[in-house]
């Protein structure tokens, strides 16, 4: 019986995630199974906890991974804070700002947009002037739309929500762990994360946050959470106290994975992880610019781990990165939505943020175009 | 810096769940990360729905692992095909029944249950005069009752609501992969698993199965799935079809490991992997027998893989289970609801299933008590 995976070569991921995983990562899913309820394992879940809670800069003690990949933190974070007729305010300037639509639509929330172009940031002023116009539960933004390759000005809109009634919740899947993610400092009450972007591990689990308001918040519902596997109120039973009830079984090795992604951060430092990220991006640009590739974003608002970059004119953007993957084990992005056929999407996340990993995909590049 | 995955030790897993893990799945969880829409990968996705075809005996074509632990399978399954104000059935004799009649309120089904004795089977007789009364959308049962080791007759309850128009969903959470189950032949119309019981993986998958008849179903809902994450509709489309679209990213190296787990089964086998799990089941008892402990079920009604057993007399069973795991390595479980502290829970699961474990297990056993 032939068994595909013998077959599975390493790749370099330069895509929208998965990015390149630590090889302590691979040894850390391959350790034995223990039970969830074990106490060596309620010990490694503390420890993640406060992990989690240095990588996003925050004391917030519901700070835990959800049992699902980044998507199903936002359905965490959603689900769990709103009820139907609840009024929310969705800043848009990509996929992943229409995600949130759709997320918090389905649960019956009034949902209001204020609509950005892509590959342009959110601007404050235009998301002040809604705030002025009606009262809102929650205002949510993205930190890093993967989509487009622009950083939100986070801190800026947070100051904003802070003056109003409303909750602010911020979808940090792609910048954690890859740009400064200030959870306290920024008012931020509700977050998200993933684990396959700048954290370097395989996708399949969600950092999540709420601030002790949000979780109030949660303890204050009217209505059950719609939401059984999801229900915070239950799971944080699992997660905190000194008896720990079973809610569903945690992802063990999983875990064991997450908690060596961040291990391998902290132990390397976040400040020395944010420069590596800052100068495997500008090494990119620099190397773009000599094939007369251009980013679609301005200098200012770039993300530095997730480069959109114009298709040059009478390139074939799919034979492009059908060669990069079949002939150079290299994979980048393709465009979303508007931005299909227009962009690529090259990322330089985690583990793959490297200058020797850029001067790799570089060569490649210029040998396939 | 220490990092607690260094102590972690081999445990011979028999509570209820997660099991001991096939040495190669292992190996196939660091397996190197490729994307998620990586062709090498899609052609690993498609057989994974086939070998998944095969174990649940079914043609369905919907038939696929979710992003999530087996709760989420159970999730997925209410989710995609409730809708508020439907009439659903819910037969129950332990904690999972209990856990759907949740799930299902929550999503604003009108519930109604027939309850049978813990450690009893539901009675078919009994389920047909309820049916007789009033007509159902759904009707749901567990086939192996994880909190009490009891196997109900889905079989004969499939034949009962085959006459009705309601959908038959099934939670084969602890039998899949343990002792036939027969999604077509039992008409089962929705059903669930996980992956850390027989199929002897890590948590962290759910194994889904839907028939045409309740594809359709979802395809002719009124409103949009309650649920973005979980939503079937959006991700059969990554799952099928020429072009796959991008939903949320699969979470690649649990994919692998469930691969590998599929692929293991296999290749020994379902008949031969039934029996071991029968012959070990066989030699507990007996060893049981031999120290005076007592099952709780009939043998009749009795799982191969999740033996209920009665705490003898004056024993502190929470001592027990500690000395277990702390000098023997060994993990059991303990009653849940009711039955707590009243039975222990010994799982006899996939790789656990081999004589040589119970003997072990039953040496460890003697000298504790």
């Amino acid at each position: 019986m032939k068994n595909q995976l013998d077959s599975i070569k390493e790749t370099l991921l330069m895509g929208p995630g998965p990015s390149c995983v630590y090889p302590d990562i691979y040894t850390a899913l391959s350790k034995p199974t223990i039970g969830h309820l074990d106490p060596k394992f309620i010990s490694i879940m503390d420890e993640i906890k406060d992990f989690l809670k240095q990588i996003m800069n925050t004391e917030n003690s519901l700070t835990i991974p959800v049992s699902g990949t980044g998507s199903a933190g936002m359905e965490t974070c959603f689900v769990n804070t709103i009820e139907p007729g609840d009024k929310v305010l969705i800043l848009i300037n990509g996929v992943f700002g229409m995600r949130m639509q759709d997320v918090a639509g389905r649960l019956g929330a009034e949902v209001d947009t204020v609509e950005f172009e892509w590959g342009t940031p959110a601007i404050p002023e235009n998301v002040k002037e809604q705030l002025e116009k009606k009262d809102y539960n929650l205002v949510a933004v993205v930190h890093a739309e993967t989509s487009t390759g622009v950083k939100n000005p986070v801190a800026e809109i947070g100051e904003l929500v802070k003056d109003t009634k409303a909750f602010y919740l911020v979808d940090t899947v792609t910048s954690l762990g890859g740009i400064p993610v200030e959870v306290d400092a920024w008012n931020i009450d509700i977050m998200y994360s993933g684990t396959q972007k700048c954290l370097s591990c395989p996708p399949g689990l969600a950092p999540v946050s709420f601030s002790d308001r949000a979780v109030q918040k949660i303890l204050d519902r009217k209505t059950k959470v719609p939401n059984w596997y999801l229900d915070l109120s239950m799971i944080v039973n699992y997660w905190e106290g000194s008896t720990r009830a079973y809610h569903h079984t945690a992802p063990i090795n999983m875990l064991y994975g997450l908690y060596q992604a961040l291990y391998c951060i902290l132990d390397e430092g976040l400040e020395s992880v944010f420069k590596r990220h800052q100068e495997a991006h500008l090494a990119l640009v620099r190397s773009l610019d000599k094939l007369g590739i251009e980013m679609l974003v301005e200098p200012e608002f770039r993300l530095p781990m997730l480069n959109a970059v114009k298709i040059p004119d009478g390139v074939d953007e799919a034979s492009v990165r059908k060669k990069l993957l079949e002939e150079h084990q290299i994979e980048i992005g393709a465009g979303l939505g508007p931005l299909a056929g227009k962009i690529w999407r090259i990322g330089v996340m985690g583990h793959t943020a490297r200058v020797e990993n850029i001067e790799r995909f570089a060569k490649a590049l210029a040998a396939t175009l």
